[in-house]
C-alpha cells in the first residue's frame, strides 16, 4: 500500500483527525449548574465586566484558529475551501501535538481579500491568535498586514514566516559549517511567492545584504514585468545592482541557493556554478528543485530538503508550535521580527558545535526540545 | 461557597471547557507522513474531484459551530461575544457530552444581522451544523430564516426551537394527566420574543387552535404598537378572536400558560382565574414566573419550571444533542418542523403510561435514552 492510498485509508477511518472534548464532565445535576446554567453566568458577568478577564475563565488563552481559503494548497493549488480541510485538520494537529495549542481549522467560502478580513475579525473573539494558510500571494500579504492592524491578537501566516524562520535557522547552521559571513554571501532565493518573499525579508533582517529574486521568468529586476506589488517592494531591497538574466546567471558565484519553488529546475551544471563551498536547500515537495546527491556531485557542500528521508529536513514544523505557544503564553499581540530572528537563533542552537555537520544542521522533527526553545524564544520579546 | 463562587474558581481552574484534540497520533515520521505530509494530499484531491465527499475524510460530519453575538445571552443580556464565550463553551460542553457531537464555539464581533450571516456562511465548510445562540429577536429570526436558505448544512436556533420542542413535549404529556385535547385548549405564552414566537409557531403546527401572546404590555392584538415584524407576522395565526387585555385578562378561562419572561409576573390570584386542571410552565431563570407551589395552591395541575431543583424541569438539553445528532448522522440538509414534532413525540414518549404522573410528565436531563430517542425521530423525517 503506497502512503497515499494509506494515508486515505486513515482518513476516512478517523473521519476528522481532531474532536472536541470536554474537560468539564457533565454527569450530575450539579455539573450542569457549575459548567453550564446558573454558574456560567458568573465568569460571563466578570467578562462583561472587564473583557481582559476573557483568558482568564475561557479557552481563547490557549486556542488559535487555522484559517485557510484553500487557494493555495499544498502542491495542490487552488482547491477550494472544502477540499484544504485535510491539511487544515493536519495542521491543528501537528499544533496540539507539538505546541499544546488548541487548533480550529476554519475554511473560508471566500478569495475575497476584503471579506476575508472582515471574516477573521468577526471570529476572533474567541480566539487567542490566528494562524493564517495557504492562502495565495499576493493576497496573503495584504490580509496578514490588515489583520495585524487591526487585531489585538497574533496573526501569523505560517507559509511564509514559519518557512523563512525554519530556513534562516538552517542558514544560521550551514554558514557555520562552510565557515562564510552572511554579510559576504550572495543568496538566490527561486520562487517569488508567499515563501519566498518571507525569506527575503527575513534573511535582509537578520544581516544578509545581498539577496537575489527569481521566478519562472528569472531574476527579478527593473525590468521585470507582471510583479504584483509585494514583489515590487521587494525591489528595493534585493538585488541592488539591478542583476538581470535567467536562474542559471543568478547562481554563477552565488553562495546560497533557496528553492521554494518546482521540481528539478536546478541542474548540475548550474550548481556547479555557485561558488564553492556552497549551501543548497532546495525545498520543492516532494521533488526538490534538484536531488541532494546531484548537489552534491556538484560540489555543493550542504544541502537541505523538505524531505525527512534525506539529511537536512527543512521542516516548519519546527517552527510554527512553538510560536503559537510562546505567544499564547506570553499573551503577545503580535509575532514580532525580533521573535522570529529569536525563533530562528533558538532553533539553530539546538545543534551544538560537537554535533553540526554537513548533513546535520537541523534538529528533526520529533526533537522534543524545540517547541520550548522557540516560545522560550518567542517570550523573551514580548512588547 | 455558592453556585456562583464555585463556577468562577472552577472556569478559572478549566481555562476553557473544551480542548481540540488529536485523534491522529504523530509521533513517528511515518504518522506524520500520512496525517499531514504528502499524505494528507490524497483526500484532498479526492474532495477536489467531488466536494460530497468532505464528510467523509474530515470532522465535518460530526462537527458543528456553536454561533453567538452575545446579544441575548442567559439573563444577561446583551455582554457581547467575549462574555457570552462561557456559555457557548457550556453548549459545546453540552452537545459533545449528550449527544457526541463535537462543537465550536464561535463568538462574533458583529451584532449586525447582513454581518452575521456573511461570517456564517463564510465559515460553513468546515462544518456539518450551525446552531445560532442567544441572538436578539428579531435578528434572530431573519438570520435564521437566511442561513437556512443560503446554506446546504441544518442551522437551528437553539433559543427558538429547542426551547420549542421541549415545551411541546411537556404539554403533550401534561395533557394527558389532564385529560384535555389540544383542539379545547387555550394557550397563553408570555414572553414575544425568539422563544415565546418559536413555541406559538410549534404549538399551532401541532394542532394547538387557540394560542394567544403576551409581552409586558398584556395580550399582542391588532390595537397594540410597537410590535416587530414577526410579532405582527404571528397575529395572523395567533389570538384569532383579537382579544384585547392585561395577561391577567389573558389568564382568564386559560388552559396552559407558558412563561418564557420575567421573575414572579404571574401571582395566585392569576394562576387560579385558570380553568380547572390548568397546566402552567414557568421558566423564567432562575425565578420563575410563579413558584410551583403557588401554582398548586392556585389549583394548578401540572406545573413545570426550568428548574431542576423542582419536578417537571423543562429543559432543553434533552432536544438539542439528539437533534444535531441526528441531522448530522443522517446528513439532513434542514432541520423541519417534521422533525421538531417528531423530537416532541419521541421526549414524551419515554415517560411511560405507567409512569406518567402530575409531577412526572418528562424524563430527567440524564436520562441516557434521550439523545438516540430525538436522533432516531430526526432521521425518519430526511427530506
Amino acid at each position: 500500500m503506497t502512503v497515499n492510498e494509506k494515508a486515505l485509508m486513515l482518513h476516512e477511518q478517523w473521519k476528522g483527525k481532531l474532536e472536541i472534548k470536554a474537560k468539564a464532565s457533565v454527569r450530575t445535576r450539579e455539573d450542569l449548574a457549575l459548567a453550564y446554567t446558573p454558574g456560567v453566568a458568573e465568569p460571563c458577568r466578570k467578562i462583561a465586566e472587564d473583557e481582559k478577564q476573557v483568558c482568564r475563565y475561557t479557552m481563547k488563552g490557549n486556542t488559535i484558529a487555522v484559517v485557510s481559503d484553500g487557494s493555495a494548497v499544498l502542491g495542490l493549488g487552488n482547491i477550494g475551501a472544502k477540499a484544504a480541510l485535510p491539511v487544515m485538520e493536519g495542521k491543528a494537529v501537528l499544533f496540539k501535538e507539538f505546541g499544546g495549542v488548541n487548533a480550529v481549522p476554519l475554511c473560508l467560502d471566500t478569495q475575497d481579500t476584503e471579506e476575508i478580513i472582515r471574516v477573521v475579525k468577526a471570529v476572533a473573539p474567541a480566539f487567542g491568535g490566528i494562524n493564517l494558510e495557504d492562502i495565495s500571494a499576493p493576497r496573503c500579504f495584504e490580509i496578514e498586514e490588515r489583520l495585524k492592524r487591526e487585531l489585538d491578537i497574533p496573526v501569523f501566516h505560517d507559509d511564509q514566516h514559519g518557512t523563512a524562520i525554519i530556513v534562516l535557522a538552517g542558514i544560521i547552521n550551514a554558514l557555520k559549517v562552510v565557515g562564510k559571513e552572511k554579510e559576504a554571501c550572495t543568496v538566490v532565493i527561486n520562487g517569488a511567492g508567499s515563501a519566498g518573499i518571507a525569506i527575503a525579508k527575513l534573511l535582509l533582517k537578520y544581516g544578509f545584504l545581498d539577496v537575489l529574486m527569481c521566478d519562472i521568468h528569472g531574476i527579478l529586476c527593473s525590468k521585470s514585468t507582471g510583479l504584483n506589488w509585494m514583489q515590487k517592494e521587494m525591489l528595493k531591497s534585493t538585488n541592488r545592482s539591478d542583476r538581470e538574466g535567467t536562474l542559471a546567471d543568478a547562481l554563477k558565484g552565488a553562495d546560497i541557493f533557496v528553492g521554494v519553488s518546482a521540481p528539478g529546475i536546478v541542474n548540475k551544471e548550474m550548481a556547479a556554478a555557485m561558488k564553492k563551498d556552497a549551501i543548497l536547500f532546495a525545498m520543492a515537495n516532494p521533488t526538490p528543485e534538484i536531488m541532494p546527491h546531484e548537489a552534491k556531485e556538484a560540489g555543493a557542500r550542504v544541502v537541505g530538503t523538505g524531505r525527512s528521508d534525506f539529511p537536512n529536513q527543512v521542516n516548519n514544523v519546527l517552527v510554527f508550535p512553538g510560536i503559537f505557544k510562546g505567544a499564547l503564553e506570553g499573551r503577545a499581540r503580535q509575532i514580532t521580527d525580533e521573535m522570529k530572528l529569536a525563533a530562528a537563533q533558538a532553533v539553530a542552537d539546538l545543534v551544538s558545535e560537537e554535533e553540526l555537520r554537513e548533513d546535520y544542521i537541523l534538529t528533526e522533527a520529533f526533537d522534543e526540545r524545540v517547541p520550548e526553545a522557540v516560545s522560550n524564544a518567542v517570550k523573551k520579546y514580548l512588547s
